[in-house]
């Protein structure tokens, strides 16, 4: 059996949006009927991806909690936020135009760095079904990351149930 | 179909560790009578992970393979070990107060590099099953790593076998 | 239901690989039938992986698309490539003895860069199926990449189709 669910969430500027979409996932389980197997939570997105952590119940001055801003952390020492022209190869001149062509402007073209987050991290999550439960654990959360900052926007998120 | 398993594996203080559960999954698909589909080897816990990496034979001062070594050198360098108070923003205030509550002294709740790696690495990985075998390669294997060395502790690997 | 299908690749030496296997996907979910539920494109061997990015029309020097080039210049930064013997500990005398007992010299089993490199990617991605598509938004495409840049040879990577 397969059952899918399918969110919109908007997505901040300026900052890495983390979206907790733990109770979405557990709710399409349930409406799936679906006792076994695995739910695979996905991102439509090539900027984006699905992480498993912890709450952190503290914040960070950016107003994220200090588990998800650590993670966002590592990625400014490995991947670090496009902040000057020249620090990537992408966009090159056809990416730019291409993207002109496709109602962009030239910052948000220069978001090279959530598509190589995005690709290190994984499009998505899969999480085991037993008795009808996601087995994530007490304090497990599943986060959907959108590592685009360059504009607010609306993003997808796809969940996938698949068993019986 | 769907069928799972489910295993006890105890981790060690002080070092991360490597299980090497390529035994457990063979076993688990043999037992599920599923010829063709997928293998989702998964961890409970938010401070694991799983990879599929080559034996290397040659042993590591630490008692890990050198190509493990080489795995947890390069997280020594791009998310180190938690050593020194401050080194990352969580755990918090709160955090630490929560885990108090939950039984975990303060070192334990000290794990936040744990965390990060496991959310980086991904928490599963899905194996094809083609004519009731893994499609593993001749040399490769599964490993379930518990990147928290803080305490010796039990830890919980599922295996979710779905095809027909 | 279950569909597989598996296909051959060429690699070059001297550069990571980067094989778009996006239409062999689609046609794959195309041949299977199958309207509803994941297909997961999973890489044979443990110094290959796969992701999913953007095309970046632009070419870098290496003959890469640049956001591949940027790809693996991050990859460079945090898994350097294997140029000066004990920058990893892997391959130690017993994995050089087993290699060489296996038709691979001394410079094939120094391809541990890629062994570190391919564990932390994934070795595979699960792209959701919706009536009959992968959704993957109009500009995503699925690469194969192989990061041995020892040698040239022939990789297998499977497309296993899962759904109703």
């Amino acid at each position: 059996m397969v059952y899918r669910e399918e969110f919109h969430l908007m997505s901040n500027s300026g900052t890495p949006t983390f979206h907790n979409v733990t109770e979405l996932a557990k709710n399409a389980v349930k409406n799936s009927n679906i006792s076994n197997g695995i739910v695979v939570v996905y991102s439509h997105h090539t900027t984006c991806c699905v992480i498993i952590d912890e709450c952190a119940f503290d914040m960070s001055m950016t107003g994220l909690e200090t588990l998800q801003q650590d993670f966002v952390d590592v990625f400014e020492k490995i991947i670090p936020t496009f902040r000057t022209e020249g620090m990537y190869q992408h966009p090159g001149p056809k990416a730019l135009k291409f993207g002109a062509e496709h109602d962009e402007d030239a910052r948000s073209c220069h978001n090279t760095d959530a598509h190589l987050r995005s690709a290190l991290v994984g499009r998505s999550e899969t999480v085991v079904i037993m008795d009808g439960k996601l087995d994530m654990g007490e304090f497990g959360y599943i986060y959907f990351i959108d590592f685009d900052q360059t504009r607010a926007r609306e993003r997808t998120v796809q969940i996938q149930v698949i068993g019986e």
